[in-house]
């Protein structure tokens, strides 16, 4: 593993004066540029799980539909989608602290491996709840429960879509934040130039 | 970008004089570990995905007993542990070919974009089968199903825990492609030392 660079945490004021200011300029325009992109994902991501969350939420308006919250599956697509929301919202944050102020919010090393850490976990587990949701949908299909309530089976078909559209978007902002931890373990900074 | 490392595709013969030899060993020490790993997951992938796929295929043995093929769900958990006990096994056969010559099967470029893109894909796969196929395992032991023929829901439930399992075995496999790729993207070569 080699020296730590001078954009470590953000700390560009400690650069070395032997550093050419030419690449330390490429390098702070390219990492703000990078996160401007994990930035716009973790914001599609975040609105999408919202939305799923909402649309599940309010399946259910009247007294003699079939209600959400009987069916485990439907529920563990509601929490699902409403963990993802608040881990965008905060990531979010940490993402505009981190381009306005050059320093990440936790240490370098900590952030890196958070921030993969927990898009892998909530990707799989984004996942794991609409693919879940999805079966059990169809088998709803099956059971002429929708015949009945139609309206109740639509919302829950978009829900569980939406929570595939933020899946998407949660994965391929783990995919970056693999990058940003991988160029961690190799270069000792979350850049790799 | 750096220029490609000596090791590239395996063409260790080609290797510049003025490179020291001890590095050069160590690295190729590393590279043969880290392969054999990535083949020992590989491999607990490869005969977990085969096993569920074979436990779901041996559920209906009877006649009056309800048959697998008849739930879509069910179709898609033999599916897709089916493509990737056949996946694993020709990437386990590459493996072997790059532990034994030193070379990738495919020019380096292509196979670390190939193993990774793989790996993601057909873990989201797995798991979103194995999620599935849980979430119709639940509404059948509520349909009376199991009930009537146990030893199907014991045998599903089985068949889809082993799903499960490989998908956790091909997630780790997937770091460690993607680890690899990083490296690719970053030194121009597989390996970081």
């Amino acid at each position: 593993m080699r020296s730590p660079d001078p954009l470590r945490n953000g700390v560009d004021n400690n650069r070395s004066p032997s550093a050419p200011r030419f690449h330390s300029t490429v390098a702070e325009h390219k990492l703000r540029r990078f996160n401007s992109l994990i930035l716009v994902f973790r914001l599609t991501s975040f609105s999408f799980s919202l939305a799923s969350s909402i649309f599940m939420l309010t399946t259910s308006r009247t007294s003699d539909s079939p209600h959400w919250h009987h069916y485990d599956t439907f529920r563990f697509v509601v929490a699902a989608n409403a963990i993802v929301a608040v881990y965008s919202l905060f990531e979010m944050c940490a993402s505009v602290w981190e381009i306005s102020r050059g320093a990440t919010l936790f240490p370098e090393v900590l952030q890196v491996w958070f921030d993969f850490g927990h898009d892998q976990v909530f990707a799989y587990l984004l996942l794991s709840a609409s693919a879940a949701g999805t079966a059990m949908a169809r088998t709803l299909k099956d059971m002429d429960t929708c015949t009945v309530s139609n309206s109740f089976c639509v919302q829950t078909d978009i829900a569980i879509s939406l929570g595939y559209a933020a899946f998407l978007f949660l994965g391929f902002t783990s995919l970056l934040s693999g990058f940003r931890l991988v160029c961690f373990i190799i270069n000792g900074s979350r850049f790799h130039l």
